[in-house]
């Protein structure tokens, strides 16, 4: 089937605080886009964790650096100022994904506490705002130890599974599949980044035309410290 | 602006020899699907090795073992049966990138010899045949070191960029940007699966909407040693 991403314009600047279910719902509206049962809505983190509170007023650079040592679990790698740490959730990213771009007078945003919950609490009052059922993502933009540039990937989901097991069953050749599970709310979330641009500021985009239900977690795509062979 | 992903289906299985722009652009007719300029033509590449002889018929698992081990530049990580390995390209992936799943008789599938001249043959044809301008990414399923699942990368490009370069241009709130280089054409490949289906044998996609133009190759995805901290 076709699979449509649809951005959603004119969601404002976020503050602290702010009731967010309710300016996604105005943005469909103000999109002319009508919510359709099983569309998966995907959030750029940041206006998340902005609603949430989790933004620091226009740190120092020596405070900025704190504030990623203070967010960081471990530190993987570091090279000058550059530091590849492991978050309280247990995904591994630049800065321990604490972000200073795109953010009016340098602030600082850093991720949501719980983003799972996050995405759980941003579906539940979406559905019921805009009548249907929902997948919701919460995406941030991590970079890749072996190739060069960024990508979105998934830090929070409610409403649809984090991965595809498609191990143990026949492919089309009947040839049992060997390596298949597949981590579709990453692709999900990286389909949507396509239609989100990244100076246009259109921080919510609708994924319509997959068939997805489960109840997935974003902490489900952690590599287990047993398997990981790069730490 | 809305992006679309579109699967083209009715792709017959693809033999050494076959020319495949000619089955692609059978395919877009029996899917229905008219191309239009700029489309990009998203081709697992399965189908571009098959064609282009980069098979190996059912090897034993010791032959394929060895075949992973010629096809390896530099092993990267070994853990048991599982090889990381860095292939001539530059990629490093899992077995270098010798593929078992999804063939017949267990045919071993290797990586085309050079993705981005496979994608420019590809693009050149294709436009001929279906008489609009394109791009063409040449997909593969890769691993992540700290992330479970596999997603779809692009391995070759043709007609469009690899990377979108923001830094230095001002966001929304005119602050300079700090990290944004997009690796656009892997989000594209990500996307691109999510109308593909595994267990569906839908090797072809069209992701219609992106206003992209360049010349990217995927080697410029490969992350120089000098930055690489995970080797």
């Amino acid at each position: 089937m076709t699979v449509e991403i649809i951005p959603i314009e004119g969601i404002p600047e976020v503050a602290p605080g702010d009731d967010l279910p309710t300016i996604i719902a105005a943005g469909f509206a103000s999109s002319g886009v009508v919510a359709r049962d099983r569309d998966i809505v995907v959030v750029t983190h940041k206006i998340v964790s902005k609603a949430e509170g989790r933004v620091e007023p226009a740190p120092s650079e020596a405070d900025y650096r704190a504030l990623v040592e203070r967010e960081a679990r471990a530190v993987v790698r570091r090279r000058g100022d550059l530091v590849i740490a492991q978050t309280d959730h247990g995904f591994i990213c630049a800065n321990a994904g604490v972000d200073r771009s795109n953010v009016p007078g340098g602030d600082a945003v850093l991720l949501p506490i719980d983003p799972d919950r996050s995405a759980h609490r941003i579906r539940v009052r979406l559905e019921r705002a805009l009548g249907v059922t929902l997948g919701v993502v919460v995406t941030d933009t991590f970079g890749r130890p072996w190739r060069r540039g960024i990508v979105d990937v998934a830090i929070g989901i409610s409403g649809l599974p984090a991965i595809l097991d498609l191990r143990g069953q026949p492919d089309a050749d009947g040839r049992i599949m060997e390596a298949a599970e597949i981590a579709v709310v990453d692709e999900i979330a990286a389909a949507a980044d396509l239609a989100m641009g990244k100076t246009n500021r259109i921080p919510v985009a609708v994924v319509r035309g997959l068939d997805l239900t489960g109840e997935g977690r974003a902490v489900d795509l952690v590599r287990p410290p047993g398997e990981d062979l790069f730490r």
